[in-house]
């Protein structure tokens, strides 16, 4: 089967790889129907995430199941699907506690070595571990590009607002307009959020946000910290979520937050940073951090895609061939890309 | 000036009465712009919730403030203001906690010497107790009749689902569509229910509901289990709100939840029932009973007014004069209104 | 191997049987070393809970795994273990919601067909489904009588409190000390209750749950309302367990609850029954139904039980053979034991 | 009447100072019979939490009450009283979301124009505001010593657990045993915590801990990671609380905790830290920062105090006479005490 690997920074091919063979009881193997290029393949690409020269990345996905292990039952062979970026096992201590993205056998798709040596999807086939708990049912009508962001950006904008325990009628903040900002934008407003700033620099994100009904807030040209008070009688937002992965988001974020207010730190931060943590202090605020638990939200991100209230398509904005995936992160390194749709 | 008085079950008159004197600290006096006549005020006009002849009834209500006492710092003269049905004190054990419909020296507006001896709002004037607790300032450019949804119904609404815990994504099913099953359905469309079924027998109900963004079922004509069940893959609604204070309701609530699920019983039960709570018992399920606690919920109702997210507007179907009350009643009576509004 | 069975009402059998054979991936097969008789055995043995004639009975349990399908990671053939009363799969809608007791592949041990038809427990082998997420190694120096608790009337007890929210400082009052009141009330004790009041009407209970930390309170002779009132500024208590399964027992539990309080309905309620939910609704108590989610628990039990905070050996009354089983049955048939343990 | 006044860096004085004199509805004035040295108090002799010179300081205390203004209800002249560092009004928008601590009116007892200008407690009498929401009755027979712990100390390790969402069974670290971690030992053992480990260097604070039920870890001596991670599969504690004010501790935190496990930060930082904030997001952690939220706990903890599950007399070193405050200071300053208490 075809399947892009990474080579090396810079580098991936689309080379001949060997299908799949089911080896254990929980498994399907999926074929293909569409995958996306997320964000975190631009981290591979860029060989700041290494993975091994080789590796199939890719894990957003939508496909056929062709097979399955005897102890699935939730899937069975033809059944269109989607899965989850990552697999768990729901069983260890962290999945009966419902953590589901800190499973103790967990490992994560196209991710090389580290993160479990688990073959990427951007291929002809797919093998799924833990089938039951990985993979849902597209629901009839959903096209594949709607379906695969359940599993991954979608099931992380989501997070970003549930997991901080945003209510109806909150005003919320999100920074940064990649595509998990711009799906957190739209779970806010779907949740009932009365008010979301959406803050960025790139016009076109800021307009999508606009579209999707938050205030846009120029970063560098507007004053986000003066729009936010300015909405909530001078408190400050009760749930910012920080989309950009970066110590000063952070800290912005923590000056837009209300008094006893969140602040939910969905962006990838690695390793030390300076910060103000007395300001946090000072305001008793709630650093909820880490990636997103899309395991636990699946089935109610797939309900609200189902009705319309999340609607990823307009972040869509390239569609190309599994065998162009060369040129489609070149575009997508040059920025040019939301969301590419790779099918066979 | 004038005031709404109940005088004897189906007898309301309006009459003349004397203006309300500051008493207290932390009272205001508020000129009543526009005062609601509401389900609950029909129980006194039935003389089912015994109120004492000559009490002046209603209890939503918008309006300026005249004057305040020296504890007061949140409203001033001259502040167009709304207020909540009932008063707490914001110091007891009950409201520290939260529970601010549960205050141990709550008082609700116009419901006789039971509830504390606080005269009605359906009048020129009214007194209010606890002013910084209770009354929150009208947002520019929001409508009487819009903003007295606040306090009262579109609160209760709120809380129906909010107190139920739903999430975004969940699947709700709302029995009874009077104003407050009404303003229950928004509150969860606009809180991201994925799928809300709203069940009642009366057509335009029923056709206020579907416009509102929910599915209509007939409770008679459809098959409610069947329609809740068909959307949530068999298993039933994650939260039902049972808004029509019958045991038959709270029954048919059991019946359409899922496995540990929540019914959010908002509808008035009194007395002694029998129910089939082992049905409960089998499926684990939470019920959580009583008042609205619309202090609690205020602001941000106030915040979905503002935005749009929540419009009670269709819900008003007239407007008639403070001292057309009599006639107000008789149509309420009739069941021909949804919401009246009285203006002075 | 030999079994206890249930043959009729009012008659059980020590039967020899096959040994379990495995069939599934994620099952272990486990030589039982001391298995537990509990109320719900006696509801069999009365025929109350109808099971097939020749059902293997039984569902508490400790043994040493003999052997495990190719799927199981936790356990390996030699370990000691205790497991849970009833097995889930860990994948289905509702595991991954966390409510393992609603597993929608849910079966429980010794209970017949209506529950899954898994054999019992009260056995010299069991086979184990899902074994990953029903066993768990007893911990170094644990008694197979203290562990065994864990997965059923311990973790049932400690769900009455947790899953109604319990907070240390609250006031508790547990309605019927059963062997599952009984542990309802020493799992308050030891999560910080400030007043935990235990009510029942047999004596020797009543001191066993004042040597657990509780103030006894004889059903008939002292005024439960009065002293949970004392203890509460009059308020009554936070958290109510109705560990009794009466609605005569339900009813008593509202009216102990304090205003938005909640009542933790343990106790096994079956079909209709009349009550007074009008004083629920005017409370506004949350009402939380249902069987025990003792999965969920169970990790935080078995710590509890190892620090000796939890300690259910005072309600071990009798130790006996399983080819007893029969003269054991007879016991606990005469309200003789609070609770048999079987060893081969 | 006598008052303890700061002057300058390292120096205080006792001073003649005018008498309190009701001003506001909502206040009352009490006789002291016992307040605290506290080591804010040290942060203020220090000159590291600038006040006023001639600034009356104390925010620990109990007393009688001496006068009443005409709004207070929960307590009248007579009554002994224990009372809450700060003050909150109970009706702006954060507290009538229970945030007492950050209420938009609060002020704090004792600590200058930056916190309120409300003179403190170290004096024969002090007026207290709001004193409805700040105030509870001593219960029957408790000294002055414990009850004083209620409003400050106590209640600040109370709500580091229960902040953070501790449950019955989890494993707990406490960094740092000042008498705020010593608090927060306390209530981790009796709120239920299966273990709890209590990391400090001063052997006699390792030694309380352990007297309260904890296991000691010397900070440079023991492995706190290893003993930490011994009790706990290897995973880390389910909640971890920074007591001591640090960056280095909160990193510490970090890396004792379980993966999507909470620290409660509940030392005092200030300014900007360098740390690791990526191993906390990689770990999925909850950061829960500020200030304690006193007010909202002091029912509890006061019922916890009065059944004797949290005793804070082993903290008591020294008892002194207000008059000898300035030598109170110095033993304090020495770090010869945990907490001294002043009698007039």
């Amino acid at each position: 089967m075809k399947a892009v690997t990474f080579q090396a920074p810079g580098e991936v091919r689309v080379e001949e790889r060997p299908e799949p063979v089911l080896e254990h009881a929980d498994e399907a193997i999926i074929r293909i129907e569409a995958s996306g290029v997320c964000g975190s393949d631009l981290h591979i690409y860029h060989g700041r995430v290494p993975v091994e020269p080789g590796t199939v990345i890719g894990h957003e996905y939508v496909g056929t199941v062709l097979e399955v292990g005897e102890g699935v039952t939730r899937v069975v062979p033809g059944d269109r699907v989607l899965g989850c970026f990552h697999v768990a096992c729901g069983s260890c201590t962290a999945c009966l506690r419902g953590d589901y993205h800190r499973c103790e056998r967990g490992r994560t798709f196209g991710h090389g070595s580290t993160l479990g040596s688990l073959p990427g999807t951007q291929a002809d086939q797919a093998l799924v571990p833990f089938a039951d708990i990985v993979l849902r049912k597209v629901p009839e009508g959903m096209s594949a590009e709607t379906a695969l962001f359940a599993g991954d950006v979608m099931g992380t904008g989501y997070h970003a607002v549930a997991h901080a325990g945003m209510k109806e009628g909150d005003t919320v903040a999100v920074l940064g307009l990649g595509p998990v900002g711009l799906c957190a934008v739209q779970a806010a407003v779907a949740g009932g959020a009365s008010h979301v700033f959406a803050v960025d620099s790139v016009e076109q994100r800021l307009d999508l946000a606009k579209r999707f009904g938050a205030t846009p807030v120029h970063l560098t040209e507007d004053n986000a910290k003066a729009e936010v008070r300015g909405a909530s009688g001078g408190r400050g937002a009760d749930v910012v979520v920080e989309a950009v992965g970066h110590p000063g988001a952070v800290e912005a974020a923590i000056g837009l937050a209300r008094n006893a207010g969140t602040v939910s730190g969905i962006g990838v931060l690695v390793g030390r940073s300076e910060m103000n943590l007395g300001l946090a202090w000072l305001k008793g605020l709630d650093l909820r951090l880490g990636l997103a638990n899309v395991i636990a939200h699946v089935d109610r991100v797939l309900a609200l895609l189902d009705s319309g209230k999340l609607d990823p398509r307009p972040l869509v904005t390239h569609h190309m061939k599994l065998e162009d995936a060369v040129e489609a992160y070149e575009i997508y390194d040059r920025r040019e890309a939301l969301k590419i749709i790779l099918t066979p």
